[in-house]
């Protein structure tokens, strides 16, 4: 039933991407099939998780969520579209430190009185979003007094040191430093209709996330048509409606988690996603550029790195203490609703 | 006793604004009564906070505190002085986080070698205090690009935003998640002699409010004149002399609960006061100039937002881990005289 | 045998100083004289802090450290270089913020899977970086809007705080809180063979210093026409040629106590000698200036501010759970890259 529902309305949304050429239509049907094409996701994350240990599962999802957004970027700078790109990074990071995990944790915070993840954690993702937020920051600053060759090679060069550094993440918490930054989250019985194999659960996830990111990308076409209709500006379009839209499938796994009460691994999802998008989407970016011939560099507009920085800041401060209630989320929600405001009257 | 020399001073003070010209004469009259109002409020808030609890009694302190602001500011605002307006709420954020805290921790720390209070609060307030920041700092960093009738309306929608963010937290902090923000503070009886039955201490509490509130007006009038006098800057009294006399109430109160072990109290009148100013009577007087006509924006001067966001960060710092000591007070002092230089040279 | 290696090299290196012509062998010889001079000095440490407890010794060793430092930027007033100070101040800062203390950690981090030190000790320390960028960051935003003779006014003032809460800081750390900030790092015992005798160990500290200083001297002015070689920038010899070098000392004495596994140690060294740098050194600059007749100010240009700021941000962010492991000597080693190659291409 649940399959057959989330295979028809992805095949509707298809019909309505290649066969017609209303982009209200489109965009009706393209979002229905992503929600239910994200549901699917957000099962599959639940059935890995359960095999892998939260943390794995939820790096598992961050990456699978952000295959799709690197593989989009990828076409715009093919395009030249270096602006969009850079906007929608931004959009993809502040969406989900603030979105994504902002709702995640009013759902949970609504559910549960109090829910706990390990700070030891925290502590790291709030030194590595400091970490993200300097190596923006820094090429901004000198830009003035640099000469332009300068700024790509200097933009090279720490595109270069944030891979090795979100690398050497990997290997501290993948490998030598594992049980320290394990969640302690209670374990949460999967009920037993709804528990799948780890083979068919592995292929679940690949499968939904594959067809989240082709949705996505019919959604994205339809949308920046009513934006036009609408007056959005490209910026907006870029950080916001995109970058929400991209990151549906990271939004319903997040929040579906946290209902569960493992906020422990909402948070993975959500900052482990915007993490890896600064710290591997966007240097690795500047090394694709070079193969289209036009380098992109690392320099983002002061409004760009406002949101950025305000989202790290806001985010360290809440999640800190590994302890989140719904007020966070509240927190979370209004700084992400003021930049929201702001950029649409950009 | 004690009630007559209040009684006389304050009727002295009348007399001296009323019926003399010597600003001199109506300065150090109203100055003595202030200190006397001050006391009196003092204790009348001890007592209540008895009956009350200490948070309840510290937000009604922070709010009997701020109600004699909000309604200077109102006159201000009504002749379209909205520069003076904006020096006055830095004033006050930076004069409660810096001036009446730093003293109040100085005060308790020489008296106690350490003093606790609950750590949950203080990170909840953290964030607030960094949630007021960003919502100051936005409008101030997407100013240059924007049209002025859309900072109209961006100020509006932030001043709303952050009622709500406001009313949110008090129906987290009063009713959803009381428990969790008590203070563990000893509970220190207060003698025989002083306490007061219930509703006496409560009709204290509002008039002494009052009658600070109408000398802390004389007080400021007659201290123009004297500032006048001296060649000090409009913006350096604004956010300097008008503040500190006008949380006179705040600052003796504090003082006085960190003497009797209760910093937790103290925190909550001096950071309280200072999140309430932010994120209600700074986005209220957004809207009450509506009423009159001509809408203030939230665009602040780079000097406010630096003097802002760095008190913010220091309190924040320093009352992360809900510990406290003499060297911190020091700290805060440090910076606030440290601003205050800065403004006086303006 | 190791006290004769010693004497050798630094007998070998003052010759190449002062009878020979080539700074290229005056380089090899001068630097292969410090790495031995800073082994002596680190034992001398160790020595010393077995007497007298982990802090004092770090203290120690940061003071003789910073007192060759001091003397050197006494040499650059007197001839009115007041840039090339502030350069070498803002390098000393984030040098040992980042590459004493990032190095530390690695080495420590490799040995031992977690180092723990006193978390109270660590809050401090953060809030005291945050006052040190708050002093340099506010004359620096105000400086536009401020008459000539007013910056100096104003940074006198500042000077005076800093100084003051400096010397307070003394009082607190030694005398009046000295059981709180104490560190309960395991004591471990010097081996037998090496342990030297209290009065034997103070006056090796000394005289290992003393000729640390004079070397890194004598390296410093090589350095200086390798560097014109090779074509680097002033400011860029200034902030991390100049100021590696010169902290040599409190590099290896800093990364010999790591993989003792005195942690503690360590960052007293490296977060002491930022902090002595920030609130003492720099200040006490602007007092003596005033001797040789032209005052230099406060003012630090946006390029050393970001990179003041910056260093601060990252080390408080990994160092304020008293907790380190080696990938937070990682990050702090890619942001001192990033800084450094950032300032390469000024």
């Amino acid at each position: 039933m649940f399959f057959a529902l989330v295979i028809a309305l992805t095949a509707l949304s298809g019909w309505a991407h290649y066969f017609t050429q209303s982009s209200g239509l489109q965009f009706v049907t393209t979002s229905a099939a992503i929600i239910m094409l994200a549901a699917l996701l957000g099962r599959a994350t639940e059935n890995v998780a359960h095999y892998a240990g939260e943390r794995i599962g939820g790096f598992l999802n961050a990456t699978f969520g952000n295959a799709a957004e690197l593989i989009i970027a990828i076409f715009l700078i093919k395009e030249g579209l270096f602006d969009m790109v850079k906007a929608s990074i931004t959009g993809s990071i502040i969406g989900n430190l603030l979105l994504v995990l902002g709702l995640s944790v009013i759902a949970g915070g609504l559910k549960f009185k109090e829910q706990r993840f390990n700070p030891i954690l925290a502590g790291h993702n709030a030194s590595l979003m400091l970490l993200s937020v300097i190596a923006l920051f820094i090429p901004a600053v000198f830009l003035k007094q640099l000469k332009p060759e300068r700024i790509d090679t200097l933009s090279l060069i720490i595109a270069g040191l944030l891979i090795i550094a979100y690398i050497l993440w990997l290997i501290f918490s993948m490998i030598t430093h594992k049980e320290e930054l394990a969640d302690q989250a209670v374990e949460e019985e999967i009920e037993e209709g709804q528990r799948w194999g780890k083979g068919f659960s592995i292929i679940m996830l690949v499968v939904a996330t594959v067809f989240v990111a082709i949705t996505s990308e019919w959604l994205v076409h339809s949308i920046e048509e009513v934006a036009h209709a609408l007056g959005w500006s490209e910026i907006f379009v870029g950080a916001f409606v995109i970058a929400i839209v991209g990151n549906a499938a990271e939004h319903s796994a997040a929040i579906f988690l946290a209902l569960k009460n493992k906020i422990g691994a909402s948070v993975e999802i959500a900052v482990g996603s915007s993490l890896q998008i600064a710290l591997f989407v966007a240097p690795t970016l500047v090394f694709v550029s070079l193969i289209f011939g036009k380098q992109m560099d690392l320099i983002f507009t002061a409004y760009e790195l406002a949101a950025i920085g305000v989202s790290a800041f806001i985010a360290s401060s809440i999640s800190r203490d590994g302890n989140t209630n719904w007020y966070e989320g509240v927190l979370l929600i209004v700084v992400y609703v003021i930049l929201g405001a702001a950029f649409y009257f950009l």
